[in-house]
Formats: structure tokens, C-alpha cells, sequence
């Protein structure tokens, strides 16, 4: 489930991967692929965020993008040392990356991503030495609820009863 | 120096690296690491982007983030399927992550970066099977002076004429 200590209770994992599944939960009410994410520090949430492409039809905005570039704001600096970021979805290069450009030392996740997550499934980003920064990686919290998020979306999709209107030939 | 074809004629491909360059130009003379780029359509410029992480304190802003998010507003689509990217210096697993994620077909790029460039140096995530996106790469344009770019800007910073005000114990 991880490869080192565990900084917060694990009331406060129990927490915040709710709060993240709630981001992805929004997400999927709008028709969005249902994947949130939060930024905590100091026990409190100072960024969150969830999947937004195709209502803003950007490829950057990710649930973890939103989340990081928001507790930058928050914090007024883009170095996040001392913060965890929750994603209820393995993150993609583009986010794994994200989170060693901003620092954040511990990421939690729910469900693994075997085509795209760059954590654990297609690569181990995080904890490549090579890198100036190394990520301790929880795996595994709530991953039903992640699952099941995606899941029951992707099934309504599949029956037309998604609320979004994916383009033509779209790979969701 | 490519895996593939190149789409675009030669003249177009020294426009458009120029282009980068003025872009991480900008970006130096306000004291953030020189790296720019811009993202091409129909032979026309449509997203440009400099690296501002200090001035904005954003891990998120580096330049292709910018100029992807920019072409994707200017086109109103986050598939950028018909557009070539032109970056000074190798992309990083962010920015590498976000051309996969937003389908850009061609890649082209200055000089590399051995300490994170996920392109060719430490990985070659952009012609990975495994990803939903290939990606044609071009390496080595305008490589000397993207290169010069950087060398003068972390010269002028170890002699203490940077105009950045990095914070204590940063790795620029």
C-alpha cells in the first residue's frame, strides 16, 4: 500500500479522500470522466479540484492541475513541501509530473489507472531517484469508491445515458 | 535528430523555434528560467507560452502548460490533433504528460535536459506504445541557442546579476 510512513491519522486520510471523491463525484454529475482531487495542509484543504475538459475544453485541466495550482494560490508559493495530495484516480504523466514540480512529499491515491497511471501501472514517476524530489505513495484509499465512481460512469455512458456529449470517436 | 516525417517546411520550422526563443527570452528578462514555446496551427501561431513559475508561484506554469492552454482557448478544443509544439528545451514529465493528453501530433524541441527531461533523456514518454497518443519528436532545433539561453541565464545567477529573487535553498 506504500513505500514509507504515513504523515496524517488515519482519520485524516478517512477525510480527505472523502472530500476528493465528493471533487469527483461533481465531476461525474456533469458529465465529466469522475476524478476530484485535493491538496492538504496543515490538516486543512487549500486546494481541490476535479476533471474539467471537456466544459473547458482544455487538456491541462485535471482534478490534481486544479488542486495544486489552487493551493498555490492559497499558500502564495509554488513549492507545497509540506502538504498531501489525495487523487481518487492514479494520476497521468502530466500530473505525476505536476506533483514533483510543486514538491508535495506524500500522495494518496484510490484506483490504479492501467492505461495511463504513471504511480504504479505504465511507470513509477514518483519515486524515480533521478529526479530532485521523491514521493511517498499511498495506493489503495477507498479504491472502491474510486472504481465504482468510473464505473457506474462510463456504464452510463455506454447505455447514452451520460450527460456529456463526448466528440466523435472521443477515447474517454 | 526525428522519428518520422517532418510536416512542416524548413523555413516554417525556423520561424516558429524563433519564435520559442523570443518567448524564453521574455522570460529570462524578467528573471525566470528561459524556457518558452508555441504551439502552431494552419502555419499560424496559436498559443505561446514562457515560464513564469516564480512570478506567478505556480508549479504548473511552465511554458508548454501555457501555450498548450492558450491553443486549446484560441481553437475551443482540448485536441490539438493538427497542431506542431516548438519548445527551447526538452519537456518535462508535466509537460510531456500534457502533449499526450492533448494529442499534439509533433513534438519540436531545442535542447535537452538530462536532469528531467522525459523526452529522450531520462524517459521517452512521447513514443510510448502504451499511451492512448504517439508523438513524432524533432530534437537539436535552434539547439545552440536554446541552450546559450540557459547557460547565460544560471551564469548570471551564480554571479549574482539574476533579476530573480529565488528563495532560500531553491534548485532553479
Amino acid at each position: 500500500m506504500t513505500n514509507d510512513k504515513q504523515t496524517l491519522t488515519d482519520a485524516q486520510v478517512e477525510w480527505a479522500m472523502a472530500a476528493a471523491l465528493q471533487e469527483a463525484a461533481i465531476a461525474g454529475s456533469v458529465g465529466e470522466v469522475p476524478i476530484g482531487a485535493v491538496v492538504i495542509h496543515d490538516g486543512e484543504i487549500v486546494g481541490r479540484g476535479y476533471n474539467l475538459r471537456e466544459h473547458a475544453q482544455d487538456a491541462t485541466m485535471h482534478a490534481e492541475i486544479m488542486a495544486i495550482s489552487e493551493a498555490n494560490r492559497t499558500l502564495n508559493t509554488w513549492r507545497l513541501e509540506d502538504c498531501q495530495l489525495f487523487v481518487t484516480i492514479e494520476p497521468c504523466p502530466m500530473c505525476s509530473g505536476a506533483i514533483i514540480n510543486a514538491r508535495i512529499p506524500e500522495v494518496y491515491f484510490g484506483a490504479r489507472d492501467p492505461k495511463a497511471g504513471t504511480v504504479r501501472s505504465l511507470y513509477q514517476l514518483l519515486e524515480d531517484d533521478r529526479f530532485n524530489h521523491r514521493v511517498t505513495v499511498h495506493e489503495g484509499i477507498e479504491e472502491q469508491a474510486a472504481a465504482d465512481l468510473m464505473k457506474n460512469f462510463f456504464k452510463a455512458i455506454r447505455q447514452g445515458r451520460g450527460k456529456a456529449k463526448p466528440r466523435g470517436g472521443q477515447k474517454l
